[in-house]
């Protein structure tokens, strides 16, 4: 029976940038597969009372070598963006809206190395609109999709989905009801997901 | 040269446990030697800001079930404390106390184990007697040892060492002046010491 990963991430998010470059490898590796999730970390901070990591001055200090790290450890590109905090709003839409025209995965992973590696701001269209159009999509007819309302309600499903069950930062990633946050947990879903690391429920 | 990591823990701290566990094969894997450094987790939130995870809801139910993942992972004992949180003054003398006679390695270990997995109370002067006893230390003795102004005061200037050189959490490790925070960054500091993922400074 095939297993599920389902992978809760913002675009404005470094570590779902860093775990994104990694999830489909490590699925493959297990035998699983994902689905991608964007949703609206913002409205996930609002909810459970949590913050952005750089809230906290010494953190925020330390985050940007970390992030750097990460990528060095990953042998990804990155480079802090200027335009940060990103607007993730049109983005996410813009993933989801190529997920339904079967090109899900391969837009978000374009999308994130536009804005971590390049440079790029995709809080604009007619950047969303290049990034379609380098993975064969209709750039116009991406961003008019953006405006659906399925897609826009998609978004919000995703972002109540993901509170409900918990989800307080980026990424979070569920195998059935088992949570897994952060970048940093890869290491523990890939275990659970071998059937190394089951937890029976404590006493 | 042989390198030197400088891990500042709290034995309050779960995933300073969990880390403990794992840090002097780490160094041996690297050729490097471990300088344990208790240090007051507590005056580190208070100079920075930062709070103990479990202050938010959401994150705190996750880090239960997460740092027993953890332990499945390495393979150690773990038991979530009854004594939740432990005030960690008296274990952590205790444990610079030991240093002094040789043995802090061994009893920090055994004082972990002892609240992290066996269900002790550190913060009791007999229990820390019974655990010096049991690696071969005089119970009484080191009792005394940590009233001992020099030992009192090794445990504040580790704090305001750890919190001049921007941690806010723990466990911290250095190399250097390079900075590791968590648990979770193990992997990230034993590739560093292996000179796998040396960074620039970026302009």
């Amino acid at each position: 029976m095939s297993k599920t990963i389902e992978f809760f991430w913002d675009p404005a998010s470094t570590y779902s940038y860093l775990a994104a470059t990694q999830i489909e490898a490590l699925a493959r590796r297990c035998g699983a597969e994902v689905h991608w999730k964007p949703f609206l970390l913002g409205k996930v901070f609002e909810a459970t009372g949590n913050k952005m990591p750089a809230a906290l001055p010494a953190k925020g200090k330390y985050l940007f070598r970390d992030a750097r790290m990460w990528a060095k450890f990953y042998g990804v590109p990155f480079r802090f963006p200027k335009l940060f905090p990103l607007n993730s709003v049109l983005a996410s839409r813009a993933c989801l809206a190529a997920a339904d025209q079967g090109k899900g995965v391969e837009f978000s992973l374009a999308l994130l190395k536009a804005y971590w590696a390049e440079g790029q701001d995709p809080s604009q269209p007619e950047v969303v609109s290049a990034i379609a159009e380098s993975v064969g999509l209709d750039g116009a007819a991406l961003l008019a999709a953006t405006q659906e309302p399925a897609v826009k309600e998609a978004l919000r499903a995703n972002t109540e989905a993901a509170i409900q069950r918990g989800a307080f930062g980026a990424p979070t990633f569920y195998v059935d009801d088992q949570m897994f946050w952060g970048n940093d947990r890869l290491n523990l879903l890939e275990a659970y997901l071998k059937g190394q690391i089951g937890i029976d429920e404590q006493p």
